[in-house]
C-alpha cells in the first residue's frame, strides 16, 4: 500500500529546526502531512513549511498518533525522553541528539556511507551522527570504499553554531567589542578583557581559538573528540579504527572544518583518490591549490555536500592523505543528513 | 679578550624589528654599540632600543665594519645577498629569512634544542626557523630527548601577523567591515563580497580560516607545510623523521596554534609527559581541563614561551600523545628566536 508518511517535526523552532523546515520545503513531495512540535511555551506559533503555515503543537504522546517518522532536533535528555514514545506510538524516531548514537541496538546512519544500516532499528530509533563527524564522514567513507582505512588524525576547526543560536550570538556580539581597535589581540588577555566573560564558550571566540568542544572525558579528551572517534569507527563499521581528534572552536558562525591525515590499508596516488573523491555522491573536489582554490567555510555555508581540498598524499608514508574538508554543520551536519535518513524510510512507504 | 659584542639588527623598521628592539631592551646588557639598519628609504629615522635614540643607517657593505653579530629580519631574497657580505666582513650574521635554513652549511639552531649546533657555521651564517615549526619545536625537542620522536602529525591555525603587517591591517580591517552585520557568515560568498578582495590571503580571513599559507610546492603542499617537515628534521637532528602538516590561517592577530599528533619510539604515559613539558625550559604546561586551562592565542600573545596544553595520551596507541600548542610567532616564532641565538654567539666574546 503506497502512500505518503505523516512526518513529525520535534524541536521545530530550535537553530537546526529552522533549517530543517527549509530543506523540507525543498522536497515537497516526500511527506503527507508534517506536523510541527516544540515545547509547550512554543505552541500555538506559526510556522511556514513547503509554502503553508502550520500552527506549532505542544510536545505530547498523542502529537505521535497516526505519524510515521518523527525527527527530533532537541537536546539529548528530551530526546532520550520523547524518541522512544514516539516509537512505542509506531513512528520511527529520527533523532539528531547524543542519547542514541553509541546505543548498540540503534544505527547511526549516514545516506551516503551505510544506507543499509537504517532498516535495522530494533528501537525504532535511527540516530544521526555529530556534525564534526558528519562533516567528514561522507568523504573518508568514499576513499576507505577504495583504500580501507586504519588510522585517523582529526584537528578541526568548528564553528560558533556548533553550540547553537547563543553560540553565534556570542561571536557576533565579541566581534563587534573587537571591531575599531586595532592594537587589540597583541597581550596576553586584551581580548578577554574587551569582550568579558560568558556564553558557551570557555575563552574569548573573537580574535581567538579555542581548543575545547564539550565536556571532559577520561584521561583529558573531550567529549566531542571521542565522538569522532566513536561515531566514525560505527559509521563505517570499523571498530578497531584507531582515531585521534583534537576539537578547536574558531570565530566562523557556521560551517565545520577539518584537517585530516588518513592512514589506508592499501596505497594511495594523489590523483586517484582525488577522482574517487570527485566522483562520490554528496562530496565536491575543491582542489587546485595553483589558482587558490580550496574549500573555505564561507564558500560552502549554506550548501549541502561536503568540499574537499588540499588532496596530498604523505611524502613520508605512500599510504597516507592529508586532506581538508568543509561542512556545514547544521545543513550535512544536522538538519540534512536528519532529512535524508528520514526519506530513506519514506521510501519503505511509497515503494 | 672578554668584551661586549658590536649588534647590526637589519630590517630595524619592520614588524619583526621592531618587536627585537623590545627584546633587546629587555637584556640592555649583552651588547656594545647597537646598529640599526634598513633600507635607504627608511635611513635616517630615529628609533628607540635600550632606553637611547639610535639613527638607523641604509643598508651598505661598509655598514658591517666593526660588527661582531648581524639580525637579519628582511626578506628571503635581502639575506640571500647581504647575509654573506655581512659574513665576510667578519660578523656573525644571524638570518631570520628562509634563505639559508636548508643549506647544509648553514645550522638552523633553536637554543632550548640544538644550542651546540650554533657554533659550527662553515660560512658565517646561522639560520633561525620558520615561525610555525618554532610555535611547537620546544616542547616537542623535550618531549623527543624522553620518548624519541618517530612521527609529527600537525594542524597549524596561523596567526595574520604571520604575513607581516600588511596581514595584521588586512584582518583589521576585514573586522571593521563585518562587526555589526548579524547574518553575514550564514551564505555562500557573502563574506568576500562584504570585505573584498586584496591582501596577503587568498581568501577572506574574517569569519573565515583560509588552508593556506606560503607558496605551491611539489604535489600540492604549501611551502610553509614543507617548512614544518623540513625544518623539524634538520633541528631535531632526525632526517628520517614522518612528518604530515596542513596550514591553516585563522583570523587571529598574533600567535600560531597547532594541534599535534607525535607518535614516539617508546611507551609515553600522560602525567609524565606533562611533567617533562613542566620541567623544560622555555615551555608553560596550561594543561586542566576540568577548569578550563587550556592555552589560547589570546592568554600567550606577548609572552616568551611555548604553552602547551590539552596533553592527551592516544586511546589506540600507547606511543602517541596529542597535544595543543601557542607561540607568539612574532616573539620566539621569530624575534625572541635570533635574540637568543645572538646571545649564544655573544656568550664567545664574553667568555
Amino acid at each position: 500500500m503506497s502512500r505518503k508518511p505523516t512526518l513529525a517535526v520535534v524541536g521545530a523552532t530550535g537553530a537546526v529546526g529552522t533549517v530543517m523546515l527549509g530543506i523540507l520545503s525543498e522536497r515537497p513531495d516526500v511527506y503527507g502531512e508534517i506536523r510541527l512540535v516544540a515545547s509547550p511555551r512554543s505552541a500555538g506559533k506559526k510556522l511556514t513549511v513547503r509554502g503553508e503555515e502550520v500552527v506549532v503543537q505542544a510536545l505530547s504522546p498523542e502529537v505521535f498518533d497516526g505519524v510515521d517518522i518523527a525527527m527530533f532536533d532537541v537536546p539529548d535528555e528530551v530526546s532520550a525522553q520523547w524518541a522512544p514514545i514516539a516509537a512505542e506510538r509506531g513512528a520511527v524516531a529520527v533523532d539528531n541528539s547524543g542519547a542514541f548514537r553509541m546505543d548498540p541496538d540503534v544505527p547511526l546512519v549516514v545516506p551516503e556511507v551505510n544506507p543499509a544500516a537504517a532498516k535495522v532499528r530494533p528501537k525504532g530509533i535511527i540516530s544521526n551522527p555529530n556534525c564534526t563527524t558528519l562533516s567528514m564522514i561522507v568523504a573518508l567513507g568514499a576513499l576507505h570504499r577504495e583504500y580501507g582505512l586504519a588510522e585517523l588524525v582529526v584537528a578541526s576547526y568548528q564553528a560558533a553554531s556548533g553550540a547553537g543560536q547563543e553560540g553565534i550570538d556570542v561571536l557576533y556580539s565579541q566581534l563587534e567589542k573587537v571591531a575599531g581597535d586595532h592594537g587589540l589581540g597583541q597581550r596576553a588577555g586584551d581580548v578577554r578583557e574587551a569582550v568579558g566573560e560568558g556564553g558557551p564558550f570557555p575563552a574569548p571566540l573573537a580574535l581567538n581559538v579555542v581548543p575545547w568542544a564539550g565536556s571532559l572525558k577520561e584521561d583529558g579528551w573531550s567529549s566531542e573528540e571521542l565522538k569522532v572517534r566513536n561515531e566514525s569507527r560505527k559509521i563505517l563499521g570499523l571498530p578497531g579504527l584507531r582515531v585521534n581528534a583534537t576539537c578547536v572552536r574558531v570565530p566562523v558562525v557556521t560551517t565545520h572544518s577539518l584537517a585530516v591525515h588518513a592512514v589506508f590499508e592499501r596505497e594511495v596516488d594523489q590523483k586517484a583518490a582525488q577522482d574517487v573523491l570527485a566522483a562520490a555522491p554528496g562530496v565536491v573536489l575543491h582542489d587546485d591549490p595553483a589558482s587558490h582554490v580550496f574549500p573555505t567555510p564561507n564558500d560552502v555555508v549554506g550548501t549541502d555536500p561536503t568540499w574537499v581540498g588540499r588532496v596530498r598524499r604523505s611524502l613520508d608514508d605512500p599510504k597516507a592523505l592529508d586532506l581538508f574538508l568543509c561542512g556545514d554543520n547544521l545543513r550535512k551536519g544536522a538538519a540534512l543528513n536528519t532529512a535524508q535518513i528520514a526519506e530513506l524510510v519514506a521510501t519503505e512507504f511509497t515503494s
